[in-house]
């Protein structure tokens, strides 16, 4: 793909999320740079609804704008470059305090599959407590390197994690399937939490919710094309 | 009514069950096609509130597409073409993961008729396991003629089937009858929920589920018009 | 107010009721004849979203259309037809199948008032079970004027009623009130359930209730012009 | 800020807050008059949706508008004046009817901070019972200034109040800090509900909050600028 492809990919990607509910005036998406892994593409510090291409920055691994030009960046930058340093195969990353999944980090409860559409949820994703990291009186916010890093820990080698008192991260191997764990993520807490109220939830199983997700990949274009519809209109 | 009356509805359908929240960006509704019962109209393999005429394709009683030209059918297009072979009476096809439906299917919670508007819901609708049919391994999906035949069989003479882990089914004598079938089961299932938290429900009995089923299949084109007119604007 | 004037609002009703989730495809708004207290004006039987000037009709105190000229009217237009006969202080009746209305008639859980904005619902408004009037294989629509009889006995001097199994109704002194009260019923319901799951509930007591709704009649213009905003953008 | 600028402003607030979900029919935002601290800026008495720019009035500190021109105040006015004068640090009062808010100021839950976006709700912000200051016979309005004096004492430095069966008050030392704290109070109310529903909450503890609150208001035009676009389009 072009590099200006890929920008506006990205843009949609910024409008995708607040349309679908899962970012509001704050959260924020990143994708690696194509043409060199080891730089990745972020808005410049704005609400993702009205990212345009030319508020799109380029950064290192080290969180640090390459070219800012003026331009703010986020202070949480580094969710992103920690998680591309510690996973090769991440391709794009999800930041958000999507709302339904906000109970979930700050109860413990275990986020799990619920149907087919959150098979990528595997088994309970992992849920990142800051205070190990940054002790009893950070302010929430995964504000420098150190921060990052540890995030990445926590999240180890899934799709998925929580943040306690603060939101979640989704990631994938294309910029499609993070937005596309963002968005299915919010939809599975929202319908677990509704279930839980019920009775006694029968999850996907692992092999269910392994093979689902395999599936589902093959088929992400055809939610994205709808939003990307939506978001044009 | 003309061939192309039949695909305007079915436009309409897919369009209608997007808007009234039925449908997300996967899904699908089908209808027999009047001319030749043994066939059936559905869209090719994308999301319903993107569908137009010129993506309906007419599939045989195997499942298969008679001239896709090209076309990618859904994967799941079993669930239609087995039901329609053991169920002449039926005209029309919904297959949603509609929210509300989640829980329930996922609980064991039988879903009931709360009020008049859902009295085709009659006793409680069955509620199809996969694993019974797929063994605990599947994908999910009903990705062939044999889990569409069980899909069909845990159905039998209802109107609506709960899939557990997955969706739901709603089936109708007409193309407006499934559709309606499939958003006031999605109806009843938040309106059930919310009471269920209230106290001990006072459900419709089966007679007043059959009597009111019946008057509102006399009166089911004035919600049709309002959801046409919606998605027209 | 002129005829036309009366009719204009009386469509505004049916658009605001829409446009506010109080009614959907199914639902209906009355206003008696200024002109002539035993007549009031209702529409022919189609979605409330969609009426114009031209399908308002004029009924007489039996229920019946004084001149139909072709339009089909409400299989439950007895609901307005009897309350009318039964207080002469109602100029206006709305009957809806309010999402949040529901469980309560169907639990039986008591609608009582949260906050100064529905006042009107004084002390626990009453719950009309058909299976009283018409036994236990209705189909649960109040069609004939017998059944409105029974609701409007059950109403009493009420300003607001469950319908087990089916919905509610609102009346008013003026087009506005009614709507009002309808609008407002269904957030206190959604309110109350809520509050339900919290904790014990500080419900307004007697002289809060009244002395609040008798404030908020003086101010009842203000939302009515948003609202009529609303549906004309 | 010219006086255009800031009446401006706060036009653009009281549409933000009806399309963000905080106001109605009913509520008010106001902002000191940056050229005179003794006098603020308030609408007549109309819903926040509709106001513009000629329907802002000047009150002075003891809520009586300077220069009325025949038009109506709110009736609730105290509830600015009162304010303004015990708390000279408050530069803008957001008065609501927030439905997330309402279950807990009549349950008595206190609201706690769940998020890093709520830092500002600190410990519980207070509960104001209108019965100790007006008696078991109100109309639960504040109207006048003896009751507006009691809603500020029961405020006390706090940014926030809940006021029990009516709504909330949010404070600040800018307006849009205010309509940020209206914001992101109702959202912590509709998390922190869900959240009990699930476990027990882990909310951010005193230090966390405080920081967290100092971070958000750095990037306080973020959101800001995002409902502005939203309210303009």
């Amino acid at each position: 793909m072009s590099i200006k492809g890929l920008i506006d990919d990205l843009v949609s990607a910024n409008h995708i999320l607040f349309k679908e509910g899962v970012v509001d005036g704050f959260g924020h998406v990143s994708t690696r740079d194509e043409r060199s892994p080891e730089r990745f593409l972020l808005a410049r510090s704005i609400a993702p609804a009205t990212v345009r291409a030319r508020d799109v920055m380029e950064f290192g691994m080290d969180g640090e704008p390459l070219s800012p030009r003026g331009r703010k960046p986020y202070l949480e930058r580094y969710i992103h470059s920690e998680i591309y340093r510690a996973r090769p195969d991440v391709i794009s990353v999800v930041h958000s305090h999507s709302p339904a999944l906000i109970p979930f980090g700050i109860t413990g409860t275990s986020l799990k599959p619920v149907f087919h559409m959150s098979g990528f949820l595997g088994a309970a994703p992992p849920i990142f407590e800051i205070r190990e990291a940054g002790g009893p009186a950070t302010d929430m916010l995964i504000r420098d390197r150190k921060l990052g890093a540890a995030l990445a820990r926590s999240l180890g080698p899934a799709s998925f994690a929580l943040m306690r008192g603060h939101g979640a991260v989704a990631v994938g191997g294309t910029l499609k399937q993070a937005v596309y764990r963002a968005i299915y993520a919010e939809v599975n807490a929202r319908l677990q939490s509704e279930a839980m109220r019920l009775g006694t939830v029968n999850y996907l199983n692992d092999q269910e919710a392994a093979n689902a997700a395999r599936t589902i990949d093959g088929v992400i274009e055809r939610p994205w094309e709808l939003w990307k519809k939506r978001v044009e209109e």
